[in-house]
């Protein structure tokens, strides 16, 4: 790291209980760019005192995470469309004392279905109903897609959010399949209570031709695993994790780090 | 620097031109200790919304340069001695959200009054009427000295100033002389107007038995190397300044550095 100067741009990220991912990914982009800026995580005590304080301490940018994305709508001045989309903020960018809200992890899925030329056709189960399911859930409809069902054993989450992009219903994903498959649940996280567990029943896997695994961490979850066992398209959390950071990054600074640039700051994120 | 993390606890400063002298001393402490923190200096947008980012991020210290050491005081929870004896802030410390304003600035005068064992029976001449000079002339009384003379040709802020704490007031030095010379006033500040300018006639310094000036770049400034070329007890400003750093260190950290700590971290501060 450079030694900390006074002119040092400051970029931040609330949440109730941080990770080091932010910190390190953005500090090695940084560095790596040359430069005088850096990114330090916090567990804010007031959510309106915090953002009062990137506004009067002039902090650059603010990652926004759980507890804090929807309340956090009430205090800034903009919302960019991506965080309209699903009425929740995950990213501040503070232009002269006026606060920007977006959601770069809707950007980040829209941009991965596109990458990865998923058929708007195509049908899709959809298992999970919080946020992350609905940022999900507003980026497959804003790509056109419609044969959509929401899989959440929570009736009213499921429904509601069902509801939301006139998509499906359904408790339990049973015998079902279809040629997407998508996880948001915690199935399948590392220290969760289910970390060994397969998101999709075996059967459903060999009959989609696409899996796509939000949760992050591990890179390889039990339905990646499966996935890539049976040469299906497979796009992971991990990449959805890194490319909202970036979208965040190129937000925050305006700049585009190269694609060898982003795999090295991923690297030092996931390094011990 | 350590490869930066979320857990850092910040300290920052607020002052509408921050130097880099805080920035650099404090971050130098914190890594020669091994301390998980990190200290950058800030100019606010806004003040009171500054004040309230110190709270809802838990930022842990904060000092308080120009203009803002009046205004804060509206912005605390709790006034400490030091900074009531004078109605003027320069450190905030952070416990759990409740803020207590101090003024390390006084109390680090005050210490090198005893430190070099200034007899309060002196003759004083203070030269300034700011809010540098207010500390200093509190010092001085609050030391036990009641026979100081106040210099200022601003008539009003002179006689308000030694009005305070029932001190005499004089336009010009003129052909007085005083066994302590005290300069609170630009004169010998570098890059000044007055740089190159001996704040006391020679006279006035040949008679004198120690010369103070609060004057802390350079560190020797011409008043500083007349007193020293003539054999007298000399306090300079550069000690002010890293006496009143250190007093923040320890109010913020409760780690009290060792002397050889302190000359590395000051030296640092000084560094090109």
């Amino acid at each position: 790291m450079p030694i900390l100067n006074k002119d040092m741009t400051l970029c931040i990220s609330l949440s109730a209980r941080p990770s080091n991912n932010g910190t390190r990914f953005h500090n090695h982009l940084y560095e790596a760019l040359g430069l005088n800026w850096i990114y330090k995580a916090f567990a804010p005590t007031d959510l309106a005192q915090a953002i009062a304080g990137v506004r009067g301490l002039g902090i650059r940018g603010c990652a926004i995470s759980m507890p804090y994305k929807e309340d956090v709508i009430a205090l800034v001045d903009r919302m960019d469309p991506s965080a309209t989309a699903i009425d929740s903020v995950n990213t501040i960018v503070n232009d002269d004392g006026v606060l920007t809200a977006y959601n770069t992890d809707y950007s980040a899925i829209a941009q991965l279905i596109a990458r990865n030329a998923l058929d708007p056709a195509s049908s899709v189960l959809l298992r999970g109903s919080g946020g992350m399911a609905k940022a999900t859930a507003a980026a497959f409809r804003d790509a056109g897609f419609a044969d959509v069902t929401v899989v959440a054993r929570n009736e009213e989450a499921g429904r509601a959010l069902a509801g939301l992009y006139g998509f499906g219903w359904t408790a339990d994903v049973d015998g079902r399949t279809a040629d997407i498959l998508v996880n948001v649940t915690p199935i399948g996280m590392a220290g969760g209570a289910e970390a060994d567990a397969l998101s999709f029943p075996e059967m459903a896997i060999q009959a989609a031709t696409a899996v796509f695994d939000v949760v992050a961490l591990p890179a390889e979850t039990p339905l990646v695993r499966a996935g890539l066992a049976a040469g299906k398209t497979v796009i992971n959390g991990a990449s959805v994790a890194t490319l909202q950071a970036l979208e965040q990054f190129v937000l925050y600074t305006g700049i585009r780090p190269t694609d060898e640039q982003v795999r090295a700051a991923e690297e030092f994120m996931r390094a011990p």
